[in-house]
């Protein structure tokens, strides 16, 4: 079979690849390990009737015109607007920190030039900022870095904050200003019909051949020489784990659908310091599906375990030095590849958005 | 790629037949055409949120105790019983024809006696019985013939019944007692989260794997000459149509969504004298949804015409002694191939129903 393209993973970077060049003639094979296409942006229907997000919640947002284009061929959007609150004391507290989360953290009505001074008196000079920690600390104080960020930050990675490097809180957006939108990016929204019929959409061309169900160590050796490999599966993996398996998080999910119509006052809520889940996201807050009942998920953050069906998913890049240096023995090998491309959040050990993912494919399809 | 079985669509033959392969541990290709599993049962939440059947109303029933139990091992079912309604003089008689649809047709209250009186007297005497309509002017009379059937199969086929053959209408199902259920088979429901729900957990194994959007003409010179190849597309296009085109009859779909929750009362309403469509199926009536809206849809058939691109799925072989003999030209060289089976509505050319195609395939399954 004479592909150009062998495309190994139908997630969001295989679909952008793939849509690119089949509209430029090229013939494609995507393989995918999984039953359906999509990657961890499926969606489906639930036994209850709710439309939810399988592998967590996604919500899409970019500063990037290209890449909202590019994917508006495809679907239609809600105009989502994403909100985030966290329970906290007690109390649902708007997040990010702005004027709305302080006073309500505080009991205060601060005006934005008293939450500045407020905040500079909070926040602590540390010389050399290490850790995320030091970012926290610097830049919001001990209060607000212990209600919202130390135990989330514990619950999600399994460590410390002080143990991580600034890549993981880099910055805390703090804004004086009463704007609790979680991102304020100038495109975001839901895929109006969901993102699996975005990415069915995306297939919809004869050059596209979609192989499911499909390990792509099962037809590795079948891949003729003329084709190109685009692969945006595990690094690790592609190199039979010779220098060890990276490390990543993982997270099991706990779906409950409930007899009512709303379960809770925004579409996620964030326990960083309550329970063992990090947060609950309620589906139809994103999607605005009518319904007489509702669907939520907690995740519980764990290690990827390939042994263990409940957290054999590798979904998050482990951000320590440790592991960014075990990786950069694969990308010395990937670098060397002369047909092969990695991209993704798989292939390439980042915790890339959304929008990074296709930008990233839009790119490489302009560069081979 | 060391494939045992090479099956050809993707429909409830295909996936039967692989499901049972590959529950024995032989190593199976499906190639689609279309870029979805299913073939014609496919269901899928359409934009309104409501669950429907994307090639038309699928109702699952069978007296064949082994093909229940074989797809039961794949979903859970609703009880559900079908009931059909037909719009006749401006009101709506239930079918089949039974004491309710005699007594309402003609605002009489007779017993079960009374009608068989009745009928007897209705029925027409005809020595030779050649056609539909002789069929059902000898077991009813033209009265009821011409209410229910003559226009629904003149629609239906786009001929007078009285130039079909008796395979189409074979008998009237005359019911002297009350009974309205559509089927009286012993095993009836819908599965309960959907056909392709079920048809998602029958391709749950590791040996086997799923091509889509691909046709058969793409990979036929690949198959290597080891496996053997179940071939569920249609005979005329698997012999490059050397005999010529063999005659389907298509429909095209118009689906309508109201605000309102119930749109008629019954889940299939026929039109055999009014309109342009046959029938009106309302969805929710046969899959027990919930919803403040609900969709239905109209069927208008017409030939199949493959460069039609709302005409080109080929769902009824044309029941008439001139297109049986066309395809026994095919059936002839059907016969004569070592490794190609050939099963399901299309590559068989007979109208089954969805149990008699598990039926067919679960005995290939044994038989190769």
């Amino acid at each position: 079979m004479n592909y150009d393209y062998v495309i190994v993973g139908a997630g969001l970077a295989g679909l952008t690849f793939a849509r690119i060049k089949a509209d430029e003639g090229k013939k494609i094979l995507v393989v995918e390990r999984r039953s359906h296409i999509g990657g961890n942006v499926y969606d489906s229907y639930n036994n209850d009737g709710i439309l939810i997000h399988n592998y967590g919640p996604h919500i899409f947002h970019t500063k990037d015109k290209g890449v909202y284009e590019f994917l508006s061929r495809f679907t239609e959007w809600n105009d989502f607007q994403h909100r985030v609150l966290s329970f906290v004391d007690g109390n649902l507290i708007p997040m990010p920190i702005t004027l709305e989360n302080v006073n309500k953290l505080y009991n205060l009505n601060m005006s934005t030039e008293e939450m500045k001074d407020f905040i500079a008196k909070k926040a602590e000079k540390i010389d050399e900022i290490k850790s995320s920690r030091d970012v926290a600390l610097s830049m919001a104080g001990q209060e607000i870095y212990e209600k919202f960020f130390e135990n989330y930050t514990k619950k999600q990675w399994g460590v410390d904050p002080k143990d991580l490097d600034t890549s993981v809180i880099s910055r805390i957006p703090l804004r004086y200003n009463r704007d609790t939108r979680y991102f304020t990016d100038q495109y975001q929204g839901m895929p109006k019909f969901g993102y699996t019929k975005m990415c069915e959409s995306m297939i919809a061309s004869k050059n596209i051949k979609i192989m499911l169900n499909t390990d792509f160590e099962e037809i590795r050796e079948d891949i003729p020489e003329s084709a190109q490999i685009i692969y945006t599966g595990a690094a690790d993996a592609y190199y039979g784990y010779k220098y060890g398996r990276l490390k990543y998080r993982s997270l099991k999910f706990k779906f409950e659908t409930y007899r009512m119509e709303e379960y809770q006052e925004a579409p996620v809520v964030n326990y960083p310091n309550d329970y063992d889940y990090t947060r609950i996201t309620e589906f139809k807050k994103m999607t605005w599906q009518k319904s007489d009942v509702t669907t939520i998920v907690k995740e519980f953050p764990c290690d990827y375990d390939p042994d263990d069906p409940e957290a054999d998913e590798p979904y998050y890049p482990f951000p320590t030095k440790e592991w960014k240096d075990k990786f950069a023995l694969y990308k010395a090998d990937m670098d060397k590849e002369k047909r092969v491309h990695f991209i993704g959040r798989l292939a390439q050990y980042r915790y890339y958005n959304m929008d990074a993912v296709v930008r990233t494919a839009i790119d490489l399809a302009k560069e081979v």
